[in-house]
């Protein structure tokens, strides 16, 4: 069955689901709809049907999927109002920028009984699924820590992303992805959240954070980004009892090494520092690590099957892949982590 | 004048005092004393009067220093009883196992009128001392955020630093030195607590920490100490509004990058991920920022300046380098963060 996308707001993430959502059997992109002419215009340009008004688009009856891609301030009332028209709807992230208003859009979908879903795109990432594949691989042996790290250079946001109440600020940005990439890989409850954010650069939103978590048999994860960081560190960095992986870059190079200590015994050595000896620092022997490429998620990382998962559950042949029942935990941990930062104080959960 | 020097504790960082503090002016290496005799007698191969117990060691009085290196849970009743005999006192760090113990001591020192300090010794450490000179600069603008990592690799400790009792564990051997040379970098109020431990290998003491402060003003710190790192972070990222710095090691290499964003524009162009585009961490034009070698600290590296400053105060002649009230400050961390572990909260402090 074809299915017809209407998408509302042609902006950045708007006209990537333009070009992209009809790449993929089964979804056609029909419309879009704007409150900005230009970008109506530009829609024209594209060969789309363009609407002027959100009641021109609801009252497309051959529309049965939208795409919101607005300021996440409009996403609650616009998801709302499409469900309520009928309409199946995709929300880009973060969804909302509460966990109340998300609520609102989830129950929604569940009274009009209509599909409502995410775009988590970076359930995608080479990055995440090649940790994803080592943890659940037993290569690290048991996780203790992950950290999952975002660092721009550019200092800035662009357009609506510098401005609070439009749903700005680049943990609302980020934390989406890196907390919903981490509670996939980590199944079990949080416990524990800690969040420090701050205005490095930007007067209206915070654009560096860090969040701690802890999960229910102990492990911890630190998600941090930031618009200004000029020296980067690794995306990723997993510590095991096992052996630990870093990966650099969104592009997915890195390494895991593994602790053979089982296989061989060593003298630790010690290291003189200038301010004298060390031994827990000292070297080891490197015949008693194992040096591994990272595995291959070959297959897995094209970012359209976003598209076909959603076509197969709209023909009833597939489950959900990104199911709101997860987005809603990611939501919950972001509560939680604007108001840690804002009471300077950890939060005792169970999420 | 000519001070003469006990070591108390002839391991391995008894061996060091034992070994250098006899090479500054106006100190002079007496006696050891130990408890195991094949370490008293190793002393008296080196030279030095052996003792047998402690009441030889302080009937000795032309001792008029000793240096504390048994395993911790020694310090408190030793030092006090050193400082009741009339000697002043060098503690090795971390001077106590808890914040209690460490008043025990302190006020003992001032009661009895003696010199009590505590061998901070990574004072002197370079990568230290270049990022304190890089932020009193203002070469990274305001700070907000301060990373200081140790990772071993060898996921095992010698000796009592695997027995909880005695005063082992990560934290408690690295802590001393990490919050120490933050506290002196950083130098206001400590407003928020909040700690994470783990055991890795050892099922006796924690083998991995993290810790994160907030500061008065607002900026935070993240320190970090682990025995089975196999992927090793830098021993430093600091970044502030106007740039950032990194060391790799503790010999001190690496750079800073500062932020020439006022001296020109540049359009945010955006990268391709595989799963579709980002702006905000798009790269940035070259020619916009600035890159510095890490600012020189020759001539104030010299370990053995402590034992100097120790000579010159017990001369009347300087200042106490490392003071009883800073190390205080971070015992009183410490405390607060093995405390937020046990409880899973942060711990709002004024310290």
């Amino acid at each position: 069955m074809e299915h017809n996308l209407g998408v509302i707001g042609l902006g950045f993430m708007g006209s990537y689901h333009a070009n992209n959502a009809g790449k993929v059997e089964g979804m056609h992109v029909r419309a879009v709809y704007d409150i900005r002419e230009d970008r109506v215009q530009r829609g024209e340009e594209m060969g789309l049907l363009g609407y002027r008004t959100l009641d021109e688009l609801l009252a497309d009856e051959k529309i049965d999927v939208v795409v919101i891609a607005t300021p996440n301030l409009y996403h609650p009332e616009l998801a709302v109002k499409c469900l309520e028209a009928g309409k199946h709807v995709i929300c880009e992230k973060p969804c909302t920028m509460t966990l109340a208003e998300f609520d609102i859009i989830a129950t929604t979908a569940e009274r009009c009984q209509k599909l409502f879903t995410v775009h988590q795109n970076r359930r995608w990432d080479q990055d995440y699924l090649q940790v994803k594949k080592a943890v659940e691989a037993g290569d690290l042996g048991e996780v203790h820590m992950f950290e999952s790290r975002i660092h721009g250079k550019n200092g800035r946001f662009l357009e609506w992303r510098d401005n609070k109440e439009l749903g700005g600020g680049i943990f609302l940005d980020w934390a989406p992805h890196l907390v919903d990439q981490i509670l996939q890989i980590q199944q079990e409850k949080v416990v524990s959240v800690y969040a420090q954010m701050f205005k490095v650069v930007s007067n209206n939103v915070e654009d560096y954070a860090k969040l701690l978590l802890r999960f229910e048999s102990g492990c911890g994860a630190l998600i941090e980004a930031g618009t200004l960081c000029l020296c980067n560190g690794p995306r990723w960095v997993v510590h095991g009892n096992g052996g630990s992986m870093t990966i650099d870059g969104l592009a997915g190079k890195g390494q895991i090494i593994k602790d053979k200590a089982h296989l061989s015994d060593w003298n630790m050595d010690y290291i003189h520092t200038a301010q004298g000896p060390t031994r827990t620092m000292a070297p080891r022997p490197v015949e008693t690590l194992e040096f591994m490429d990272l595995p291959s998620v070959e297959g897995k990382t094209d970012p359209l099957d976003f598209y076909r998962n959603l076509v197969e559950v709209l023909d009833g042949k597939a489950e959900l892949i990104v199911q709101p029942a997860q987005v809603r935990r990611v939501m919950q941990i972001i509560d939680a982590a604007f108001e840690s930062d804002r009471t300077g104080q950890s939060l005792q959960v169970s999420i």
